[in-house]
């Protein structure tokens, strides 16, 4: 019998979706140990992680079954697998709201910004970091305003997006928020994402999972 | 008593999120109703829509519920509300699986490819129609070379991404080849994505959801 946990995640201490699937490991109460990649030096293009993940994108979620690529299967799968407490309401009708909550920072605003994809606009269109930032600010406010408007219209908002518990759609609004610190921009004109993400970050959850508090920050 | 039916999918023939809901509303039997906005002249901008969605953006799935906004919400609704066919396998592991591969797509394509970062690109980078191709070409090799091992030498994968039988990973897999047609993407290179595109390709609910079949093709 071994103490180890079954639990490894790969990624990066300052990875966004990294940073999801620790606070979702958190938020459930599961041990786990962590592999990390320099992703600044590609080290999640090297041999040794593509046998891990041949898309090459952190995170990945090595349990005693396999693999689990992509943050938001892995965030449902640990909903699946350990019911309490839970990231999706009960009805099929809130799961789409709060699935649809989600999915507008983790399909419309993190892809693009993505590293990989600021990378690609310096090396191929000469973006300085001006134009990165600007691009980064342009998609993060996009989505925020309409959430903004979403969560603060929406009788199912509460303590958090849906309701008084943290769950997927927190997820998804705390990595950004966090992520943002990077590029400056600015929460005040969000006032129902600032609240939320205060209530996220009372959280030890929440604060256990942030990049400085990772083993591998600088 | 009134025989229209209790769907009605705002969204654009062209939209590759609105050929995914349009085949899974197919697959599942469901009769719809369409509003059509054509993105190039920003209908979707319009107050009528943003009424309908603040974040501006097809497809919405309008229900006798309210409104769902964000096509993989949408589609897990609806395979919550009307089981049969499932597009998700039984078990949390398959259902990582396939959730995992759609998102290959769903989070790591599509949105970085979408009509609105491309008119960013030529319009805050002066990127022409060879640079936006070249933009387009790129992220979707990245996702389909990783595509392509994953399914190739997963066991799980059968005539479809899992089994015999299509689901999400499948419906997003399909909508990326149909998108990739209008910049000549060769998927040559992908014998697997092509073999279980052509296999989406034989059935009518995916034929039925082609841009060219929709009422509003130009």
């Amino acid at each position: 019998m071994s103490d180890a946990p079954d639990l490894r995640l790969h990624g990066f201490f300052r990875s966004s979706t990294s940073y999801r699937v620790r606070v979702a490991l958190n938020l459930k109460g599961l041990v786990y140990d962590q592999t990390t990649y320099v992703l600044r030096k590609g080290e999640h293009r090297g041999e040794d992680y593509l046998a891990v993940n041949p898309q090459g994108l952190v995170p990945t979620l090595e349990t005693d079954q396999g693999m689990i690529a992509q943050s938001l299967a892995i965030i449902e799968w640990l909903d699946e697998t350990h019911p309490e407490p839970a990231f999706l309401p009960d009805d099929a009708w809130s799961r789409a709201r709060v699935r649809g909550l989600a999915q507008m920072i983790a399909l419309d605003v993190h892809p693009i910004n993505n590293l990989r994809v600021l990378f690609y606009l310096r090396d191929q269109f000469g973006a300085d970091d001006d134009a990165q930032t600007a691009w980064f600010h342009h998609w993060v406010n996009q989505a925020f305003s309409a959430l903004e408007k979403r969560l603060a219209n929406d009788k199912e908002t509460g303590a958090f997006c849906h309701g008084n518990m943290p769950g997927l759609a927190d997820i998804c609004l705390a990595s950004q928020v966090v992520n943002n610190r990077r590029f400056g921009v600015d929460i005040a004109p969000y006032p129902t994402l600032k609240r939320i993400y205060n209530a996220c970050m009372a959280l030890p959850a929440f604060q256990d999972a942030l990049p400085e508090n990772q083993p591998d920050a600088a």
